[in-house]
Parts: structure tokens; sequence; C-alpha cells
């Protein structure tokens, strides 16, 4: 696997080479991966979760495609920024299990949302 | 740098040990990153494009911790799909190469945005 | 009821009386928006379809509360962009009607994704 | 101008007629409008907020037609939860007054941001 670093070189190589880094401020980056995040959101729309579940390989292929965006501009926003999505994982997986402790969350009768 | 899969595992064991598998369909990890999505555009959401790049510490830390958010959302649909981000994200990169050719669109009068 | 040209011309007063009219270009409006459309679907996040429809007295306040929130940044922004969104409205009721015909809609085998 | 009360009954007459009532949970139509926002959003995703002012008549088109939707999407949902939209605009612009007063926010060095 490459590095993500090495994607976001690529990124930026791309922006470059076609002069659009003029359109990439923060803001405008957090506007396009939310778009694109919505067009994800869209291919399950009208789908029961059940359906959801069961995608046909067209779906899988218009999902995976949507996937790749939302990464791309999540990395080109973290590139931009200057902040490293690996350390920023590794602390959310840290805080998370901190504060949903497994032993009073499982079979508790509180719901997931109320510790959203 | 630990190998996304490694991450994917962790969400995974994570999610089987509070008993949240059931809420994780794909339909609804699409609706939580689409929320995260907009909760990180929250934050630029009445600064300048300017003011996006001079970001304070707390509006970095702010930041960070949505692009995990969005960054760990994402991994675990790509894992409850079957998806590898890697690939996907190869063949997205090689298609936008091929979509837009830096010879013609640098320097053209056509915006970017005719080319999304 | 209060016309909603009427509600705009509060909401027109209202801005101007804080000084807030800068803030309120097309595109941070429709961000906004979008932001609180996010919020609405956070309403609803992890909820079954089934329990969408049973909300309780708490829920229905949330909800209410966004969905006053999109209200409000939609009638702003047609404001702004001069948009009537009553004629706007009577115009998609009409195209849709047109667009998916009941009699070739109702009993299809072709699912209502397909049309959208 | 009609009622808003007159468009949702045409709303769920035009549902009824097509049989598409059963796609009607809460949750599958704030999905649906979020995703309405966003394609709202991304009519103004590369322009810079000067330009959002300067749309030309074939972007006020695309423009109207997504309001349109996020309008029909918003009538709807409040139909199926029996809100009423009105009066959650009036108690809401109410919650602004009171929340933000003039006389404090005018001025201010604080901005705006801190207010929301």
């Amino acid at each position: 696997m490459q590095k993500l670093s090495t994607v976001q070189k690529r990124l930026r190589k791309f922006a470059e080479e076609r002069d659009w880094e003029k359109f990439h401020s923060p803001k405008n980056i957090a506007m396009a991966l939310s778009v694109e995040a919505s067009e994800l959101l869209e291919c399950f729309q009208w789908l029961t979760e059940k359906e959801s579940h069961e995608l046909s390989q067209e779906q899988i292929a218009a999902v995976t495609d949507e996937i790749a965006d939302v990464q791309l501009y999540l990395l080109l926003l973290a590139d931009v920024l200057n902040v490293d999505v690996c350390t920023a994982i590794d602390q959310k997986i840290a805080k998370n299990e901190e504060r949903y402790p497994a032993d009073k969350v499982r079979g508790s009768a509180r719901k997931y949302t109320d510790y959203k």
C-alpha cells in the first residue's frame, strides 16, 4: 500500500499542473468534501437498511467512486491545512474508547444515540 | 504508518465490543459520514476563504477532530461494504488525470467548474 | 398565515439591525442551509425508519427547531437572490407530475430510485 | 399566494397516486432533503462569494430548481411529522431576536460566528 502522504503529493502535483490551487482554499475543499459525502449518501437514499447491505455490482461501483472522491478531498484538505490524518484518527479512536467504555455501553438500556 | 486495514480492524473490534454492529448498515454509516462532513464544513461556515487559510490553534484542533470523524466513518463504510479504499483512490486519480488533461485545462478560459 | 415575503422582510431587518448582511453572500447562506439540513438529518441518524415515525415530544421539538432553521435560511437565500419560492415550487410540482406519470409509475416494477 | 398547507396537500396526493408513501419515512425524507441541500450548495461550490452574487440566468435557473426541491422535501417532512412550519419559524425568529440582541451584537468585536 502506498502511503497517504504519497497520495497527497500526487494530488498536489495534479492541482499544480492545472493551476487549480487557487480554488483550493480550506473553505472550498470542505464544501466539495461535503457535497461528495452527499453524493455518497444519495446512493443509499431510497434503500432500506437491509437493501443497503445487498448492493448490486453496479451500485458497488457507484459507491466506490464516491468513496474515492470523499477520500481524496479529505486528504487534500488535510494536506492544505497541514493536518496529519493518521495521528488524528489514532487520537480519535483513543478518545472514543475512553468516552464509550465497552462494559458500560454493552447491554445498557441506553441507546447508541445517547452516546453520540 | 499503520495500514488502513489495521485501523479498520480496530474499528470492527470497537463496534463488536459495544454490540453496535446492528447500527452499522451501510445506509446508516453513509448518513453519519455525511453529518460529520457537515460538521467539518461548519468550522469554515462564516469565514472568508482567506481566513480559512489562517486558522487558530483552537480552530485547527476542531477541524482535526472532524477530519478524524469523517475518515473513520469512511473506513468503516468501506470495511462493511468490502471496498478497498486504496484501489478506489488509485483508479479515481487515474480517471481524473485522463478527464482533465493538464495541457488542455491550464490557461483555458473555461473555468474549473466546467470540468467538475 | 403570514406571507413568506413578510417573513423575508423580518429576516432582512434582523440582519440589517445586526450589520450581518456582509456574511450573507449566497455562497455562505447555501453553506449554512446545508449545515442546518445535516443537523436535521442528525436527529434521525441512528433511528430505524419505523422509529422515525414515532418521535417523542422532545425529539419533535428538536426536529421542529431544525426545520425552522432550514426554512429560514432557504427564505433568506431566495430573498438575497430575488428568487420567488412560490413560483419555484409550482413549476417544480408541475415538472414532477409530467416526469413521473402516476399511471406509468404506480405498480411498475421499476423502483422509485430509478425515477429520481 | 397559495397556503403552504395547500402545497402539502398536493404533495400528499402526488405520493398517494404513485404509491410512494412507503418511501416517505421521516428518516428517508430528511436524507433526501439533505441531499438536495447539497445539490443547492454545489451550484456555488467553486464560486467566490462575490461571484455568488452575480449569477447568470442559467445559474439562477439551476439554483431556483434546487431551492424548490429543498422547499418541497421540507414541506413533506413537516407534513409527515405534523409540524406546523409557520409556527416553527415564528418561534425561531423570536428566539433569535432574544438570543442576539441587536444593540449588543452590532459593532461588537465578537464575530457572528461566536453567536451561532
